[in-house]
C-alpha cells in the first residue's frame, strides 16, 4: 500500500479529525504545496529491491539503534515491523511517525509523531532494518530459518565486549545528513514499538568514514587518515553481487534473505591521545598510506594499487603488519565488503582523553568469508591493534528490500 | 600577532622545512589558491571586542570539553592559554591546530594536527573559552581576582548531578557546522593541553536549540516544541548590553573580565518515553505554547507576547505551572539570558530508552540575578519538571575578546 505523503510540518492546523481518509491529507498537508522545501534535500525510497541505507551515497549522520524484543508473541511482533515499515515509509518521504502527525489529531491524545523534526526535510534519511541471531532462538519459531552464519561473531583478539554494547534481536540503522532527523526517526521507531520492543543501545555517529558511490570523495577517520579507499560502490554491480547481496541460493534455510546482507557493527573505541603522540611516518607505516592523500606507501595516488613486493634491500615499503597490507583483499581469497562506518565521540573517559573511535558497519554476502578471517588476521598481526579496543559487536541479517503492500522482513514470517 | 592563514588539506607536499617562516606558508600552503573551498563556508574571526561564538549565529553542532588544570605552575598555565589562542585562531580560519599541519612537518615526529579536517572548510567553526570558580583557588594566585558571582551553582531541587560531568577548571565551546570540525578543534586543544591540563568531560550537541540572530528560525528541542523564542538576538545591542556582556564596574574584583559573560552549562535529561505519552493538549499546557506554531496560547503568532492575565472564568489560559509563565522575564524583573543550547543524544538508559535531552548553554550577564532566581522558579513549581533531570552543571567566567598580540585571559594573568 503506498501511504500518502504526509508533511511533518504540522503547521496547518490542528483539527484534521478525518486522520484515516487519504484524501484529507493530499488536500491539506501534501508537501507538494511547498516546493521549495521539497528541493532542500534529496529523498530516498524506502521500498525497492533492496533496502536504502546500504548502496545508497552515504550520509553525513548516523543514529543506529539495537532493541531486545519483549514480547513473546510472534504476532506482535509480526505487526510492529508491520508498524514500523510504514512509520520508515512515511519518514523518509519527509513525512511524520504515524499517519496523524505530530499536531494534527486528537488534543487529547498523544501525537503519533514527536515533532522534533517539524519543517525539517526528508535529509537523505535512510532506515535499514536487521535480524540478530537471537530473534532466530524459540520465542517465535523462527529457528528453522537461521541462516547458518548468523550466529554471534567469534571472540577476536583484544576484543573487550561490554555486553550492554553488543548483540540485539533487531537493529535499526538511521542515516541523514540532519542528526536531527536521524534520531527523529529512531526514537519515534522506539517510541512505536513500546511494549513490543527497547533500546537494548544506540550510537551516534558523525564524518561518515567510507564512500558508498564513486560521487563521493574519501573521508578521513579520527586517525587523519582516509578510510575506505577500495570499499565496494554503488556503481559496481558486479561486485555488490559477489560480495554483498545474499544469492538466492546460499543458504536453503535463509531463502528469505536472498537479495538482503548481512551486517557488521563493531564499535571500535581508538587511543587518539596516544596516536597523537606517534611520529607521522609511524602513523603512515602503522596504516601503509600516506596521511596526506591516501596513496599507497609504493605509490602516488589515493587509488594506486599498493605494491606488497616493493622494497629497498630486504625491507618492503610496505611493512608486514601494515594495515592495508594484513586486510587487503589479495590476502584473503578477493573477499571486498561495502564498509558505511561512522566516527563517534561520546564524551570523555576516565583518563582525561576523549571516548572516541569509529563505528564500523559493514555489509557482506557472508560473514564467514567476508568478514571473520579478515577481522581474525587484523586482530592478530595488525600494527594498528595497539591503538584500537572494540568494546561493542553485533551481527544482523537484513533482509531485502520491501516491495508495495509488504512489512520489512515479509517473506522470514511467510 | 596575525597568524598566517594555512591550509589544514595537507596535500601539498610533506616536506617543507621552513616551516617556522611565515613567507613559506604565504607562499606554499595559503588557501587563497583555492577560492571555491574557502566560500564553501563560512568563517569567524576568533580574536575581537567579544569572544566569537556567543553572539554569533548559532551553529547546528556543538562539542563542548571542561578541562581539569593539572599543573600548579601558573606559567604554565599562561602558556597553554597562549598556545590554545594561537591554535585557535588558525582553526577558526580553516587552518592546522599546529604552525605546522597535519603532514607536513618531520615525519620522525608526532604530527602538530590530527588531521581529520583535512581538506573540511572553516564550516563556521567557533572556539570560546571560559574559567570556572576553581581556577581561582590557591594553585595560580587568582584567588583574589575571583567575580563575586563566579561560584558553584546552588543545588536545585530536583538535581540529580553527576560530579563527573560537572564544573571544571577551564571550558572549551567548539560550534560548527560540521561536528567533524567541532571534534578536531576540541581534541586538538585537548593534545594541546597534554601534561597541563586534561579533558574532566565532554558533551556534543546537534540541532541549536536557539537562535541567536534574528534571521535564524527557532528550532525544536527532543520535547519537540520550538526552543529559545525570547532569546536576546546579535542584532539587539541594548539587550546584549543589559543583559549578556559583563559592565567594567560590575565588579570591582574583576575588571579583567569587562566585556566577557558568564557560561551557564546545563545537562538536562529529557524523560522523552514519558512525555511521548502525554496528550497533546497536556504538553502544550505544560509548555504554554502551541506545539506546531510556537505560538503563545493566548496568540497566534510565535512572537506574541503571552497574555497571562487571559483566562476562561476563573481558570488562566496559560496556567500557573506553565513553562513559559515560570520563566518569563516579566516574573524575573525583566531579566533575559542568550541562550545557544543543542540537543543531546548520549546512547541509551538502563531502562531501555534513550539518553536523550538538552544541552543547556546561556551566557548571562550576573548568573546571580540573571540565572538562579529563574532556575529556582523553574525547579519549583515549572510543569516541564516532571519530564526533567538535570545531571550535570557548571559555570564558567568568559573573558572578553582577545585583541592582536593577546591571549585569552591575558587581563586576569596581567
Amino acid at each position: 500500500m503506498t501511504q500518502p505523503r504526509l508533511s511533518r510540518r504540522g503547521l496547518l492546523g490542528g483539527s484534521v479529525a478525518a486522520a484515516g481518509a487519504a484524501g484529507a491529507f493530499a488536500a491539506g498537508r501534501a508537501t507538494a504545496s511547498e516546493p521549495d522545501e521539497a528541493a532542500r534535500a534529496a529523498s530516498y525510497a524506502f521500498r525497492g529491491e533492496h533496502q536504502a541505507g546500504i548502496v545508497t551515497p552515504a550520509q553525513d549522520r548516523l543514529h543506529f539503534a539495537a532493541f531486545d524484543v519483549t514480547t513473546d508473541d510472534r504476532d506482535e511482533l509480526v505487526a510492529l515491523l508491520r508498524d514500523w515499515t510504514e512509520a520508515a515509509d512515511r519518514m523518509t518521504q519527509g513525512g511524520s511517525a504515524g499517519e496523524v502527525g505530530p499536531v494534527e489529531g486528537d488534543p487529547l491524545l498523544p501525537p503519533d509523531d514527536t515533532g522534533e523534526a517539524i519543517g525539517l526535510p526528508p535529509s537523505g534519511l535512510t532506515i535499514t532494518f536487521g535480524f540478530g541471531p537471537s530473534l532466530f532462538d524459540d520465542r517465535f519459531g523462527l529457528a528453522d530459518r537461521r541462516p547458518g552464519v548468523l550466529r554471534r561473531l567469534p571472540h577476536f583478539p583484544a576484543d573487550a565486549l561490554d555486553p550492554a554494547t553488543s548483540d540485539g534481536d533487531l537493529c535499526v540503522q538511521a542515516c541523514a545528513d540532519d542528526p536531527q532527523v536521524a534520531v527523529h526517526a529512531v526514537r519515534n521507531l522506539a517510541r512505536i514499538a513500546f511494549g513490543r520492543a527497547s533500546v537494548r543501545w544506540s550510537q551516534l555517529g558523525f564524518g561518515r568514514t567510507s564512500s558508498t558511490s564513486t560521487s563521493q570523495s574519501t573521508p578521513r577517520n579520527l586517525f587523519g587518515f582516509k578510510d575506505g579507499t577500495e570499499n565496494v560502490k554503488a556503481e559496481d554491480g558486479a561486485a555488490l553481487a559477489d560480495h554483498v547481496w545474499v544469492g538466492a541460493d546460499d543458504d536453503p534455510a535463509a531463502g528469505w534473505l536472498a537479495g538482503g546482507s548481512y551486517l557488521v557493527a563493531r564499535r571500535i573505541a581508538m587511543r587518539i591521545e596516544t596516536w597523537d603522540r606517534q611520529p607521522l611516518a609511524d602513523q603512515e607505516a602503522f596504516v601503509g598510506r600516506a596521511k596526506g592523500s591516501g596513496a599507497p606507501l609504493t605509490g602516488t595516488d589515493e587509488h594506486d594499487a599498493p605494491d606488497f613486493n616493493a622494497a629497498t634491500g630486504t625491507v618492503t615499503t610496505i611493512a608486514p603488519d601494515a594495515h592495508v597490507r594484513v586486510v587487503h583483499p589479495d590476502a584473503h581469497g578477493g573477499v571486498r565488503m561495502l564498509r558505511r562506518g561512522y566516527n563517534f565521540v561520546d564524551g570523555s573517559n576516565a583518563l582525561g582523553g576523549l571516548d572516541a573511535g569509529l563505528f564500523f558497519l559493514a555489509f557482506v554476502r557472508d560473514p564467514d568469508t567476508h568478514f571473520v578471517p579478515v577481522q581474525m588476521a587484523m586482530a592478530r598481526s595488525d600494527a594498528l591493534m595497539e591503538y584500537l579496543q572494540t568494546t561493542g559487536s553485533a551481527l544482523f541479517a537484513v533482509p531485502p528490500g520491501v516491495g508495495e503492500g509488504e512489512h520489512v522482513g515479509q517473506a522470514l514470517f511467510a
